[in-house]
């Protein structure tokens, strides 16, 4: 329930060879919509010219009659939810970007974060470039038409290979669909298929509504082209003689939703395995487990399964609330989170109970959530994190406080205990944490232990582009 | 998971004194929003005169800017969630619905189903009377507006006393709210109070989202009256000596949110009940039990409770999905409910599992579920209903289809499982969910047995009328 | 240029068999838009049933996507477009008004103002009737469906017998289309046929844009009902036994388009002889003449054309200007006129000038737009109006001052230029008004003359309802 | 009465030093509204960072909401209305187009079309530029980024020496507001001022409703720039020794307001001239003389002076009309005319008219406009127009169809007349135009003459950019 805090960025979907690509493409994006709520937009190329449409908001307040999709003729398309990590929230930075260049037309959609991009985009102004956004995927449209190779999919690896951190890309010609992924495949990205139509996307929820079966991954490193020739596969260029694998853990936590497939596994397997090793590492004496819905409900059904204390639904969450939403003036305090959730009385009523969260940011929302629990009149609240304290800040795309906002940094757990008012606290481990995944050593953890994946200097990549 | 073959028709919210009449009155909608999302409506008393807006859609979507509440100025209002029962999706028949009169203005609310409404109607019509709406409300104002009393207090009880059938009904003048309830309290409402504002609602919940606290139910047959004295009760005159009292049971099973109070009990602590029940009467051999989200996961965990069979989250709901949806012409069969739900493969594959449902309407949504839970391959699935089959229409406010199209009353339980294609098929039983309830006696559970609670004639209401 | 102070209240526009009659009266509606600009709305008969849509702001407003007319199925339609006269600026008063009654269902659409509608609404309060607007369409509504009549023409005539005043209104029941339009005549009503589609307009104006020619007037007194027979006309029945006509002048000096016929005649030539009337009665020793556009353009051309001094365009009129135009704060006085009109220096300065306007109402803004001339620099500036000063406020429809808001009414015509700070001003005499229409019995000029058409008491009426 | 072929591109308009600079560049854009219709933007500055808001449709409609003004803070800002010449009509091309670059913040604003922006781009492509919009302002924007000059001043004068073809530009930064003229001159662009505010716009008619007096035109060639010091005079590089003055002749014929002063002059005084002329060179034997509305009338007014035949409005135009309008689909032929227009019955009927028009471009919407005409049975029409034949495309600015499309370049007046079906019709000559010009060769008449203004060629820029 960290999503007052903590944001992913992006989610990406791609379509090729289907007649109504740029309505699967909705289709595709409604399924990410957990991914970015803040502007959605379509690139779709009819095999001779692109166009694209974007706007603020969720997909279908962007697309919201039948003939905003219908106009958008093509077979191959992309699309992108956004939340803002870099760039603040206008239309400007909305994404698909469609630009002219040597190359002709290319339409490029982005999830991740660059940390080269500032150096870059210097470098590029003080060059003569103009940009009109704040995005990364504006840095990453100049250095293709910048690049000096003599086609577009050399152009597109060349300037792959002077980015440096996370980027799950897809990228859209008239004629082709590119997916690529970072060397360090921090986030996701898979193939899916269906007939004869290709679909990449962030995450395999979207290959479900749209019918297809996921292929595989987008391998770390990798590039793949899809054009009516089927799926070509290119490696991305690194100066580095070995690149370390670094998926943001994160995605198995909080971001990706527990049915999809993403990191080699499913989510929900992993996030309900966290549960587990959450009520091993801090058993509690109570009588039922709670979740915070909904990212961690799976976490506390992990927790009840190893924990043999019953599950129950303890907060009820109010879905109805959009954008929209006003917030009388004498709404009062804590309003924010009563607006979201309203706790069962008749559960929770002279209980012990265990509650799940999957991570604590800044402290405050949480205190909230508890001090609404507690006008439901627990006998004891045992708070139960499903990931180690937040220590350090992220450079991969998650959008997080500055060190000192993180309680995890500045408070010891004692302390936390105090601060939030609850009658014990346990945090999942960091060996836990790392134990519960396929292959430790490929994740990235920094923001738990502060072991942060080794990224080729600024400088090394500045001399390469 | 009756949504798609049943309604209930309304949610309604009033206010008393508070600065912040309409501000709170879109709180305790948006809190209601579950029991109606086709028009929301408030009306607003400065005391000198009212004022209403209302629209097509959620209370949100109605009410999109802070000036569109900033202009309802007043210190008591009543709102209205609407769900069709009566009269089509036309805005003519949004609530609640403002009059003059003779006696003076009045604005009315209504939650219910008259069963005598068209007799009403066609007298008043041949009397002279105008029609703008389809609604029971305007049926309503037309008989307060004819009565020959003296005061407002009297027209109004005049005007209920020819009711008959189901209604929970607010009003408001410039000077006072009103709450009343049919003699057999079909509907719930009660009182709820914070510091010196008065506020009615169809349950709880809404009372907890601006701060106040319950204070009883209006009695079956009351009508109340508060201002700036305070509460003034009243008795709806009947004619019958005694009247029977029929609270719908499916506002536990399905109607209510579990976190509100209604007949004077908690909906959760029935709607668990049912669940375990369900599980004395049907056990099952499984791996797991889940509930289609997000009605049946309450009975679901009762299930769970009593079943010993571990609870889990096997279906995701996407809640994103609103009216503005563009469904693609070929996103084929079964596209309603992929677009709802997802199946989650790691907790479904090769598991046996129970799937608890609260209902079963046309047996056709319930079809598509089950097709869908299929595509992530579980061994065997078991499906038991909190709820005995539907075999009789509703003449009370639930929009319902025909007894024929009603799988419950067409087919045998061997049937209807062999259509639904699941290894077994449970309901619970007609004991079974009286059983559950405080008084049996004072509920109507005649859409599962067919014994309708004695409503007096349309004939005597005429005479009296 | 009256249009700040004085409001002509609405325009109707019904058609008969024509298969796109939505469509039609959309653009019937259009060309009668200087009616009235407040609200628009459309009844549609498919012959079995009626739908209506109405919505605030002009009619293209409305109706703005294609799908909003395309809905709108039939081939029968009545529309309306309002300026209030009675009634504030809410939806709840736009028009056609759809009820349900005795006959069935019928629309209403309303041009006028009655008399007596105050105490019709008050007895049939009294009596039970409640009413959801304040316009005079309701109160005739509720006569309809009052009337004890065997038939729905019957009812209809029942209910206009009991009006006094000014209507011109057209009904729409499921297979027929009604116009009527009361004994005085008061406002325009006319009947237009091309093929085998009928039209009734307020102004023919509407008739040339949908291709039709115009058949004849509806007959003061007189009520048409078209069905596939063809036209029947009905005598409407009155307790006078002669009703003196009242055509209001107004309809020639300003509301109805130059290149509609109405009364009888030409709006264009009318208009024009009262500009030469003007300058028979005050001439001027000018350079130029000029008229405040649009409306006062046809009477200055007619001064310039006796006078023959040269008329010129010297005040240029901004159209894009509407009704969500934003008001800068620091935007300073006179801006209001300033954003709708610009002097051309080079057509006035150092000239001695005619301005020809249609009348004054309060003077305020005649002294603004002077004093936006003088910032062009002419020499002298002669004011001249093709109407007398009023002096008396309309009980007929137009929305008019009180009498000591009116100038004309408090001032004398010295006192006037003085205010207005003209060098001189003329004003056409009552006589020379009267002497330029056909029968000068036949109109009501009480707003200049005070002698106000003799309308049955509201008593007589009200002893006949 | 050309709207419908020929399209002017833009209006611009800036503001230095003014508390509510957003607001008052509203204002400037709305009097320049018929400079273009298809869309709006208004950067502006706080003297720290610029945004930008821009939008498709009027202005009015663009910035419907008092905030979507309030939220523009700052006291320098420059607007744009675009009709479009290059690039299609979407967002991507509305203006202004801000940017960063190595010189900082700019935004930037064009009123012209360039000769050499094609190669321009192609080059700057094949560079490594991207391209995001049609516009020729992105390609400015790109020169001004690449520019190696050290301060942007001088980064906008290299920029603009490398320009080919007619511009009237307006640049701001966070600090200043720039406005520079290509040495042709070829589109105006004024200096105004009111206390200590700046204004810069394409029209006089922009000052007059601000409350601002012109100071000066920029002289072709300049580029002012506007800072706290006042104003700054750069002269823009050019290679040739000298350049030829080509100010566009139909802004006097048909774009700019009559009650703007350009080019040295008041418009409406030219205007006049041109119809004079043409009274000369083409006398009728007619009773009336009549302009199509709005932008002949005019013209129409010096025909009629001259000719001594008496002007009258024989044409009335409806204004309502705007991009929202339904066509219905049994409309008709010529519906498009008759929408806008109606004739006048009473003025035409039996009349010999003279009917002055600006200019005939395809002469598709004239001869609908003739035939509309005859349905008032006028006795003869003769046509005359105020300007020649246009026979050659314009290359600065004017959307004009291509050669084989302009009917006064296929066929011979004699053609024409017969085509259009008049009794009569008269060309003004090409020695009548530029007679009336204050210095004939200062202006171009190239759609008219052929004799095109000579543009440093392409190559030339090439080499020095």
């Amino acid at each position: 329930m960290i999503e007052d805090s903590l944001h992913e960025e992006c989610g990406v979907f791609g379509v090729f060879n289907h007649p109504q690509a740029a309505h699967l493409t909705y289709l595709g994006l409604y399924a990410l919509q957990h991914r970015g709520q803040e502007s959605a937009g379509i690139a779709v190329s009819d095999r001779s010219s692109i166009i694209v449409r974007k706007g603020m908001g969720l997909v279908n307040q962007v697309f919201k009659h039948q003939k905003s999709l219908d106009d958008l003729n093509g077979d191959i398309a992309i699309g992108h939810n956004r939340y803002s990590t870099t760039g603040s929230s206008n239309i400007e930075n909305a994404q698909p970007i469609l630009i002219n260049c040597r190359g002709g037309q290319i339409a490029g959609a982005h999830n991740g974060n660059l940390t080269n991009s500032e150096s870059l985009r210097n470098w590029m102004v003080d060059d003569g470039s103009i940009f009109m956004s704040k995005t990364d995927t504006e840095v990453i449209m100049h250095l293709i038409a910048r690049s000096k190779r003599e086609n577009i999919d050399s152009m597109i690896l060349d300037a792959l290979s002077g980015l440096s951190g996370a980027y799950s890309l897809l990228f859209l010609t008239p004629d082709a669909l590119y997916g690529a992924r970072d060397p360090h495949g921090v986030r996701p990205l898979l193939i899916g298929k269906v007939d004869g139509s290709y679909f990449i996307s962030s995450e395999t929820c979207a290959f479900d509504l749209v019918g297809a079966e996921m292929i595989r991954e987008i391998e770390p490193g990798e590039m793949v082209k899809i054009t009516k020739e089927g799926i070509s596969s290119f490696k991305i260029p690194v100066f580095a003689p070995s690149v370390q694998r670094a998926h943001c853990i994160f995605e198995f936590i909080y971001f990706s939703r527990p049915d999809s497939y993403v990191f080699g596994t499913n989510v929900d397997k992993i996030r309900r395995e966290l549960g587990r090793q959450l009520a091993r590492e801090h058993p509690a004496d109570a009588d039922i487990v709670i979740g915070v819905p909904d990212s961690a409900t799976t976490a506390a059904l992990g927790f009840s399964e190893e924990s043999q204390i019953r599950f129950d639904i303890g907060l009820i969450r109010n879905h109805y609330i959009g954008r929209t939403f006003i917030h009388p003036a004498q709404s009062g305090r804590d309003f924010g989170v009563r607006i979201k959730f309203n706790p069962v009385k008749g559960v929770l009523k002279g209980k012990k109970i265990v509650i799940v969260d999957d991570s604590i940011v800044r402290g405050t929302t949480m205190r909230k959530i508890i001090r609404l629990i507690k006008t439901a009149e627990p006998k004891e609240i045992h708070l139960r994190i499903s990931s180690p304290p937040i220590i350090c800040p992220c450079f991969l795309g998650i959008d997080m406080p500055t060190k000192n906002e993180l309680i995890g940094a500045e408070k010891s757990v004692e302390e936390i205990r105090q601060y939030l008012e609850v009658d014990s606290l346990g945090y999942l481990s960091n060996e836990g944490l790392l134990g519960t995944v396929p292959v430790p050593d490929d994740f990235c953890a920094a923001c738990f232990n502060g072991k942060y994946p080794v990224i080729p200097s600024t400088d090394q990549q500045l001399a390469h582009a």
